[in-house]
């Protein structure tokens, strides 16, 4: 794991791959965003997607299971080999989220993470704060969706 | 309901309101989220949160839940009147989502969308372009989360 004077602009992490499933993008959607084309594969058909679409905001939720899972396993991982454990800090928000591309029943997207930008917290010199570009590809390789976000992260003490 | 050429910057629609509980945070937290302070209250008491907090993803989802049942409401309504179903189209993302304070089990949220800006679409003249703040509101009056987001909106025929 590495703390903030260890983190380069451009760093990219993979955080994780999920396929997203007739069943679970219904059971998001009964639950968050009942809108026709992401719970009736027959209304989805006669929409403008043609097929049923997994929601955005389970497309963004994704990304933190993913990213919950992966820092786990980098703690894990430090644990293991007697390493410092790095913390984050809470994240104040996002910017610029966009879903660039339909999400269909049976794709699978791969999720990264890369660092876009860094600077000392003033006000909590524990902290630093780095600037991130988050993005998930399908199986073709195309991007689709991506926003930019801000954590906090430890600084070596 | 309006069409783009009868919204005026400033309108404001409350969408809804929902309540956050012990039980609708673990479950979404579980799938989504399951950082401790989103899904054991022990761990939750112990973090700097001081209790169980709803993922930010959740708080996010619930505001599509109200959106999607709010336009049933309006759409049914407009039947009923004999007047247009006037129609939105997709949304390309959001900018700016701000998490500004936790939401704890108990809360209740009150969401609201305003108008803050609209312009005519040059590529898609059946279109508008509507730039929106959402945002929520605790128990308290205080705000809770926002972001803004552009959507596409049905012009006058």
């Amino acid at each position: 794991m590495k703390y903030f004077e260890d983190l380069a602009i451009g760093d990219t992490d993979e955080i994780g791959a999920f396929t997203f499933s007739v069943e679970n993008i219904k059971r998001f959607a009964m639950l968050y965003d009942p809108q026709p084309f992401h719970v009736d594969e027959a209304a989805a058909a006669a929409s403008h997607f043609g097929g049923l679409v997994a929601s955005g905001w389970q497309v963004a939720a994704v990304w933190m299971k993913l990213l919950v899972a992966h820092q786990e396993v980098e703690i894990i991982r430090a644990r293991q080999l007697g390493k410092p454990v790095v913390k984050l800090g809470p994240s104040p928000g996002f910017r610029n989220m966009v879903w660039a591309r339909p999400v269909r029943a049976g794709d699978t997207l791969r999720y990264s993470v890369e660092v876009t930008g860094k600077k000392e917290s003033t006000s909590r010199p524990e902290w630093g704060i780095v600037s991130m570009l988050s993005s998930a590809l399908n199986q073709h390789g195309e991007q689709a969706f991506r926003f930019e976000g801000t954590v906090f992260w430890e600084r070596r003490g």
